[in-house]
């Protein structure tokens, strides 16, 4: 009852000192399919789920890349995410402009951050309604961060955030002890588990069609520039996620070499130029 | 009952992480007449539904041409859409001039879901009311893009908005399969088909004079510039596609030649640069 | 009821799509006098209804001369419509500094149009409260444009505002068909048949003086500036309108020398530079 | 009861096409005390009617000079006429310093409607609540309009606006056709009688001092520039208007050389520079 | 009751026609202790009750000089009339600069008018809430003006604002005749039994000490710049007027010379540079 | 009751003349702890009561130094009073590099009531919330002034402010009479006696600590600059305060050489250059 | 009840003088986990209690470094508190840039002061909602201030903010007596007791993992620029604190040496330049 008095405009605090309207923004994101990210040592990896909105359309792209070290995820409205994609792009092209270097990743959530405070504190914006996860690497590693319309950020070991990122949440925290030492595929695998157990009857197993639920993956990392994987290396990594279950990527911290299954296909065939080697393919990368 | 409480202003959230009044404007595109815009590997057509207000007036135009490889058709308010389309032909003009090419259409449509989005975020403006089809040619083939008030756009195979487009929409998804093969003018009579099945009693086979309701075609793509056709030519196709029945086009990935109907005008006679070769006549394409 | 509650700010949509005020300032049109445009194959013609505030003052002008090549007639708010006409007027002089022709009538209506947007999506304005009828002629032949509040346009055969503008519409629709063929002094005689029956008594045919109901006559077309009539001229129109019925103007497609009625003055008076003859005459344009 | 939901805001139209705070500001001009315009041939004349608030202080002007050739008289808020006529004031010697001429009559008032209209359109600010009659004199001869808080405003042959101007707007009405070809002095005692016909008791009869109701006259026109007339000149019309009763007045066109009542002394006196000449006097006027 | 709906703020028009704020400002003066304002042929003198909070602290200065010509005196919100006396004190420092001589009183009052009016006419303002009474000398004579929150202002023979003004107005009006021809002196002393007649016991003539009541007297006029009194000089007159009874004032026109009463000390004393001699003393006027 | 409809806002004025928001932040000086200032012929003193929010934190300063010859001190909103205080600084500072010498306090004070009077006509601005005590020196003497959140401001013999003070106000009326010829330590003496009757049970009394109640003395005059004392001074003047009570301070004019009590520490240690002399320790003034 | 018709906005004042926006903002601090800032005469240390949101993600930085000298820790709304942060840094970098040394510590609270001062005033901002406790250390010695939303900074011996930090206060208070003379690593343990209190079991005992509540220290002194401690020196100074119990630090001035538990790590360690040495550390200090 009493708490609407004080959630009609962003500049509104309520007695209890807290700001409504940034909090009903922050239930924007929940709104959003979900989104996961997660790393080891050497890479930072993207997964979102793309619900099309009919069979007629592709889905928004979840995933935008920013800049060659890093790119995001996003949960809740897309406008409002590729305006802040936008604003990230252009910092980083002036700081290499200005710097010939790439922005520290830490130091451009900073900004990110305090671009976001602005539409806080001032009576005639609204917060932006998108949650980020921004997965970038530089010369401390791999990063994920995530983002909120309150312009709150935090450092991430492994994050999700989006409709029902409950189930991921509890899939993450599960597994998290391995993730630091498993391989770049297996990674990825468990960023792929990780948003399957937000679907409820996992309808990504279903084989009917691309205007079905679909993942994206993105990866950054070593010597790998922020890739958004193409629809066949999505099937592929969706493909080695089932073969390879979470108890069997959980048990074994490098269970690349030793794996009873076959060995994945991007372990035998990625050096040669293919489709599927995302660090000769990053040329492709989409400016849009 | 109280969702109306947070529908006062664009920038306010409602508990739920809503923007009441952007879903308010996306509703003005309903109110619009139909449109549709649909494509095969070579060519993005847009078919729209004009509706004359009386006898007297000749109907404002539902599709507008932005540059040469481009153009728009819209559902809503009639003046937005021309802001915006304005916004679009200088987009584009002055990327032509900065780099003596083309504007590239994922591009453009980026920079016009950025310009749309800042009504969204402030107090004193309110969200356009149109919704768009964006037809456009460039070296990655055809494309087909619907634009929503929310300055959220998607990039579609085929895609229809506006007044009981439901019909439509289902006609589509019906033979969308078939589109990508199918000829010239067998694409343009799938688009008449689709947006003939939105009028109840399929007012547009009443042969009662020009202030009825009328289609409008607009063709853009390989060496072809785009084009809104001509009145004759709008007839002309509307009359090959009551000939060549949804089915029939569907039964034939390229029906062109061992059709049993008898050779469409349209196959034989445009090679001249007669009124209804839209390549030859677009020097006419109406700078509004 | 409900309806109320969005219409408080030109920036609100209600839940249905609507823009209340814009639809309220629409209604300030048919609080003004009648007006009329038509056209023939050469000529765009206005007719308006004067009607004085009392016997001391003259009526405002509702037919407002722009350019050479055009002129419009307003319904509604007068001090509006002026405020357009000088924008109108400052457009046509500046397009005929830089490029030394007229400006092309679509292309201005076009640039009039997204002016008058403006007022529709921004918070601290009201949409302008009055409805335009634009009688132009360039290349493309006459023209007549009606403009609403809402800042869309028409492109229009013939087409009727303001108060009970309806019986003029059912008069303009009946006769439509013979417009384009029939003679100069038929068409001005047309636009004063349909705007006489928006008077319950016909009160313009009582000859009670200068005080009582006026019409005001302005044609433009091939080799004829826009001129407002003069009053002997209107009243020689007037005269001439009654003689002439309606229904013998719509028999003869080219009724002038044939005519039973002797030949109007109209015909054999007006090559010396009298003042009937709009033409010459024209130098006395008004630049208010 | 309804009608009072959109009279918060002058840019908030009612749903019948109304704005509900112009109509108010209009009704200001009521509020103030009476004023008369009128014309003849060669002459425009203002009367105003001059209430002292009290024994202690003059009235405020009510008639203020502008330019050589025209000058207002006013019924409403004070100030507001005063920023106007400042306004007004700057406009013709501007207008004089550019073209070396006078401003013409008819472009100096479209150019103070478009001023006025920008009140009417803009949240932020209020109409003006005053309204003018405007006498001027210029190539065209003699005129007066009259000029609303709209932004509208009308060409007049004669005009009265302010409390109780109804009558005074009889007495005009009656009088209206003898005005063109009567003496300047009659045209005088013509809005001297008018101005009397709105008070209820003829006060100006009585002859108990300067601390009553008042009357100004100013007058311009052929070879006489805009003159306000001083005390001793306002009562000898005054008494002169006693004289030659309003019947009189208009039975004789031109009354003043076969006129039983001795000549006024306004017609042998004024040649020499006698402070009745207001053509000579005119260098005393006072530039506020 | 219904009144209240339109007085919310100072751009909302009553639909009678009046600003209920600018009214409401009005009665800020009335709050304000009262001051007197009055002239014969050569001087303008302002008399002001000052009233000090309390025995601690001075009164607030209500009369400020504000060039050697002219001076305020002030009734209502003190930190306004300083606001506006910065603004009178820099014109005529500005106009000093430009012309050479001192702003003729008139223009500069109009001048002041026009700034006053734009705080009634714009939404984010309140009206000045204070009147003022102005004493000036200029070629013409000296002037009385008073000045109004709404902008409007009176040129007045004598004149008063404030708390129980009433009561002065009636002793001003009762004595106005004799006021042109009377002496400095006297002048003075009709302000002082003026502003006397404000006060319920007449508090003025209680001998207890300076924190009591006090007036304070200003002058200005021919070979007087304006002075404001000191409170030896302030004394004096009040002693003076109680010696010299209004009816002994009203009496004779020119008292000074065969008053029975002792020549005053104003009259032997001044000539020597002392501290009441005002024209000399004048250097030493405060500039806050 | 109906006293809060016209309290929304500063811009809003109440029926009765009144703004309500600026008498609402008066009453924020009141919740402010008390201060007291006051002078003699040649100095003028501050006393202000400081009340540790905590034992962990040390009082914010209540007295202010500006410049040399001046200092305030402050009642009711801390933050808003060093805004002002940085004001008068800057200003000072501008003085001084302009002429080369001091600011007059009565011309600094004005500018100061001006820059606050802005914030009470504003709608988008809130008065001041704190209440000013100025004790300047300068060619005229010593001056203390009050100024308030209206932006009035008064010249004070002795002025108490905050919470309270009332009771000091009291005192120093009682007393007022004696301060004139008092020496500097009586006049201190004066204020600490009236800030200690604003406090219930003597607090000030109780010697329990640094984090009980506390006062602060400062003092300008004749050769002493502006000097906010030491702790170590504040203590010896409480103590002398004690010594000599509020009956004998009063009793003798120049009561320094012949009291009973022992010369107090600061007649006879000030000369060489120890923490006691404030004269000497002015160059430690803070400047924050 | 009628509290609350005075909270819309920051610019409206209770009749009470209260602002209680202001005040609901100042509760902001208090839903912030707890943080200690104290101080002995070489040093000051801040303590705060970091709970990470969950397992996955890093706590946000509650302690910030702003420059060599000086550094906050933060109670409230974080993306507030890095914008006062960037503010900080960058206007002590461009005193050092200008003056070449670091900005005094009271010099620059006071700047911030006045630059949240501005949020508390203006209607279209809102109260920053943080609250600081700035650790610095300049030529005065060790400085520990605490700064409200209000604007309002107390200049402290020890302090502390957030939820629950009353019994963080009462710790405080009983020992601050023995600060002063503590040594480095018992006023850091001192810290570490006060902000255990805050917690109801102890929470920080647990020894189950990272991801559970930490405290983060940082320290500023003498020949110690600011340095926040690293993961290991934090659980250290942890482990030391629960050794030497809080009475045992408090009995012992000077504890060190005497000490029956074994010699700290931090004091037979540190010279070399181990991680645990602060001083030698200080390169590595975060620049987000």
């Amino acid at each position: 009852m009493f708490r609407n008095q004080y959630d009609s405009d962003v500049t509104v605090w309520s007695p209890q000192g807290r700001l409504h309207q940034v909090e009903y923004a922050i239930a924007a994101v929940k709104l959003g399919t979900a989104t996961v990210g997660l790393k080891n040592n050497d890479y930072a990896v993207l997964v979102a789920l793309c619900k099309p909105p009919s069979e007629l359309s592709a889905s928004q792209r979840k995933i935008i890349a920013i800049d060659e070290h890093l790119g995001i995820s996003i949960a809740g409205i897309t406008a409002d995410a590729r305006v802040l994609s936008k604003y990230l792009r252009s910092e980083c092209l002036s700081y290499k402009h200005s710097y010939g270097s790439t922005y520290p990743v830490p130091r451009l959530i900073t900004t990110l951050g305090n671009k976001m405070q602005t539409t806080t504190q001032r009576y005639d914006r609204r917060p932006y309604g998108v949650g980020l996860l921004l997965a970038g690497y530089d010369e401390k590693g791999p990063h994920i961060y995530k983002v909120e319309p309150s312009a709150n950020y935090f450092n991430c070991k492994a994050m999700t955030i989006g409709s029902r990122s409950q189930s991921a949440r509890t899939y993450l925290e599960r597994h998290l002890a391995t993730f630091n030492t498993c391989t770049k595929d297996d990674i990825i695998c468990h960023g792929i588990h990780a948003i399957r157990s937000t679907l409820p009857n996992d309808e990504l197993s279903k084989d009917d069609g691309a205007s079905q639920l679909m993942i994206t993956v993105a990866i950054v990392g070593k010597d790998q520039p922020f890739k958004v994987l193409t629809d066949e290396e999505n099937l592929f990594y969706l493909d080695m996620a089932k073969k390879r279950g979470a108890t069997m990527l959980s048990k074994s911290g490098r269970n690349d070499d030793d794996d009873d299954t076959p060995p994945p296909i991007a372990e035998d065939k990625p050096e040669p130029a293919g489709p599927r080697d995302p660090q000769v393919a990053v040329a492709t990368m989409e400016r849009p």
